[in-house]
């Protein structure tokens, strides 16, 4: 796992320097080099690995992956008025929203550039390339709807964050002539641990540990945020004719009682259910992984992404 | 040409009539929708049918250009915050910004898509679609920089407006089978003719008849924006130690006098010098027509084309 971290790292920052240092660039760069886990790319690495292949041929197809989840950061950030991102200042900020939005699209246009040198990774791109503009406008469109169901959230969250990662997969498997139905096969296990990883996220909010997630608990609670368990409380909620997260979400952003809201989601067993269906994509991708036709020793590498994807930061 | 319109806009119409009826799409079909001359798509058309192919065969990419034009007017309206686009409201105001930096991310997926089904289409379309967003960059550039050269304005010009149309013709002929040398120079004629475009447009502002051109007579000047013929104008006045242009500058848009600005313009030989630059390309891009290899009467459209491009709304 560390190797291939570096060897994206790597290949990350030798891109980077090579960037002009006016226009279009210096947002990339500053974006790009913000610390990261690189998951995309380097689960793409493990997928081409998997099936034989050596992550050094893969390189720029992994660093077209990483250059388009950037591109979606930069103009995500614009749409959801993000002061920070990893920290730091997000582009819009620290330039200006314009310097955001050219700079994400000449990202996007570097991305198929690399992409594009193999027809086998252009199509399974392009099949998902346009999944993951659908998952960031169902986010929005949520912000402004009364009511969301568990079924459109998970919907939401498969195109925004889970399509990216099977993608990523299906191209390091495909580029590594791995057969049609195991590049099937892996891509359903990284939308799986995809999922669970948000759902996670999402638990984790109100039930992981401040400590140990570096973030205020409930945080995502007290701003009144659609996650997977809030939408989940209130459906739970209006079948018993209950009204202690309504009651919370009335309020002002700033005068919600969390530990009410947290208190309300353990009672009403939604905190059970998410941990249940969490659980169950885990297992689920863990299978995908155990019938592929590989030796067992080259699925290793994919097990520990799964299992630190699944763990989180608790 | 208007056979070819036709078929253009048939094919963005079906386009259109197959999109969702929600989300990131409304935004493009309208302003795909807006009247317009389509000629990049018509050029890509022409110059497949000069090599002998079938325009029907190649609409797909024709399309996929269009596509791609209408993702940077969507995204350069956001930036230039236009509120106006072909006499219609652009698709921030009337949406918001958030669905024209979205759409404008999907239309520009899209294109690769169209673009992308023909190895020989994406090579040419990858090494240009860089060069716009560099273009817009530039463009915003200048409007903060107190000095900009004619020959960095000229730059501008060819990477925003002018690379457009050469790509789209050296798609055409590419997928046309037309020998390498003649995809270059169809390339270059390309370029020129979207360069005189621009310069012409710039020079119509001043001196052209407000009647003809549906314009404010020297709107351009009024708003003080950098063209051609400003840069050029102010050049020559600190050169003879003038200041008239200067002096009509300093003062606030609205009180401008326009007049004597287009007065100047004249006076110094500024006019005169932008219509040699013009005429200069336009007779150099006829000649790069002239000596291509094909049958004079294959060529007649494209010299119905430039010369409607150079002739221009007078």
């Amino acid at each position: 796992m560390q190797r291939l971290k570096d060897l994206v790292e790597a290949r990350i920052a030798a891109w980077c320097a090579g960037l002009p240092a006016l226009g279009l660039y210096p947002p990339m760069a500053y974006l790009l080099q913000l610390p990261a886990k690189r998951i995309r790319p380097i689960a793409l690495l493990m997928a081409h690995e998997l099936y034989g292949g050596k992550a050094e041929d893969v390189l720029d197809e992994a660093l077209g992956i990483e250059l388009f989840h950037n591109f979606t950061l930069m103009h995500d950030d614009i749409m959801d008025a993000s002061p920070l991102r990893r920290g730091d200042a997000t582009v819009h900020v620290k330039w200006n929203t314009n310097a955001a939005i050219l700079s994400g699209d000449a990202l996007l246009v570097k991305a198929y550039e690399l992409l594009g040198r193999d027809p086998r990774a252009l199509r399974i791109f392009s099949q998902h390339a346009l999944e993951v503009c659908e998952g960031q406008q169902l986010d929005m469109d949520f912000e402004l709807r009364d009511r969301v169901s568990t079924a459109e959230y998970m919907e939401m969250v498969r195109l925004k964050t889970a399509v990216l990662l099977a993608c990523s997969m299906r191209i390091g498997a495909a580029l590594a002539n791995a057969p049609e139905a195991d590049v099937e096969r892996i891509g359903e296990f990284g939308e799986r641990i995809g999922l669970a990883f948000q759902l996670r996220d999402d638990l984790l909010d109100a039930f992981g540990d401040p400590q140990r997630t570096g973030k205020q608990r409930g945080g995502d609670l007290l701003a009144g945020k659609k996650t997977w368990i809030l939408i989940r409380g209130l459906e739970k909620e209006r079948a018993d004719g209950l009204d202690a997260l309504q009651v919370e979400l009335r309020k002002e952003a700033g005068s919600r009682n969390v530990e009410r809201m947290i208190e309300a989601l353990g009672r009403s067993g939604v905190r059970a259910e998410a941990e249940a269906l969490v659980q169950g994509l885990e297992t689920k991708a863990l299978e995908d992984l155990h019938v592929m036709n590989v030796p067992m020793e080259r699925k290793a590498p994919l097990f520990v992404l799964a299992d630190q994807l699944m763990a989180r930061t608790q």
